[in-house]
């Protein structure tokens, strides 16, 4: 069965609104509550997460503890996960402390620069390495993610590197699109589509 | 009418794809290989365009400048935005120079942070300014986006200071929801759902 992809998005936004709830000690939600919170319909919540199983108990809503244990599940951010990042300009030095990629599975387990002035700088334990440390770190680290914050010029060859090391996945911050095989998942983060959808809604509310 | 948030992303994406055409010289483009390199099929593009008005000439397809510029006018990103960010950490600095940025229509009008030993900075010929200045950069510097890149802690306040000055929209790079009135309209640019959805597929390849 295919699942759609932004099914799986929303189930990460669910996951994120009931770690919330969890945290100030809600235990049961209604389904037309998480709904709210989620920006969905309670239809939708069920039609995403039917496609797992049945989740839920009619007229009493959602155990939170528990679907969120099983979205996790589910999403597989219930494992440990291991990056390495590619680039340690601004936006590396930002993604290495964010939030995002310290809590939760994801650990960094190398960092990687192509610029000999950043070779052997300490970032939070970790020394810049040069890319051809990227095999190693694959093999015998078990990184199993790549992010790339280098230049847009350089992303193609930085990811041609992490595939032919063996890498899994690879999480793209450069504005271009990366030619990567069906083996490699991939996925872009893009602030000018955010900006442009932005823009269009300012716009919208004017006229 | 009431058009879905996720058609104006895949305009974005149609955009993009255009402008790269056009880069190239292309003139006309099928609606086949224009929705093959974007990730959708032919029906999508015109559902999507339909919204908007009719596009494409049967058994042709679409003529690429002109309707890049349609779209462009329909997403709003063929005007000037004026945009001003808060928070000079790494990921400030990183969307500072950021292509994306620096692109198109979108200029930064002026940057704040909370810290006082950053005021006065000169960064891409703008100097820091202290979060008391979002009124006077609003106001007469036409200041129509806030970008929000400060810690977690900080963001709401952030905000609520941008709204009170008349702020139309904010794009939030602070893993944090934040609560916005109906006239300001908010985006927020998440890695942990891209990051998220990767591991999906990373797992569901496995398998």
């Amino acid at each position: 069965m295919k699942i759609p992809a932004i099914a799986i998005s929303r189930l990460s936004v669910y996951a994120r609104h009931l770690a919330r709830l969890k945290g100030k000690g809600t235990e049961i939600i209604s389904s037309g509550r998480l709904a709210d919170m989620c920006g969905v319909n309670p239809a939708q919540i069920r039609k995403d997460l039917g496609y797992f199983g049945d989740f839920g108990v009619r007229g009493v809503g959602y155990y939170v503890q528990e679907l969120l244990f099983e979205i996790r599940k589910i999403l597989g951010s219930d494992q440990q996960w291991r990056l390495g990042l590619v680039g340690v300009g601004n936006l590396g030095l930002a993604l290495l402390k964010h939030r995002e990629f310290t809590n939760n599975g994801y650990t960094f387990v190398a960092v990687f620069d192509k610029r000999a002035k950043k070779i052997g700088i300490e970032i939070n334990r970790l020394k810049v390495q040069p890319l051809e440390a990227i095999n190693y770190a694959v093999e015998k680290k078990g990184m199993e993610i790549g992010v790339i914050a280098v230049k847009p010029v350089l992303a193609q060859e930085v990811a041609d590197i992490l595939i032919r090391a063996g890498i899994h996945g690879i999480l793209n911050f450069s504005p271009v699109q990366i030619e990567c095989p069906m083996h490699v998942s991939i996925e872009n983060v893009d602030f000018s589509i955010k900006l442009e959808k932005l823009c269009y809604k300012i716009k919208s509310q004017r006229f």
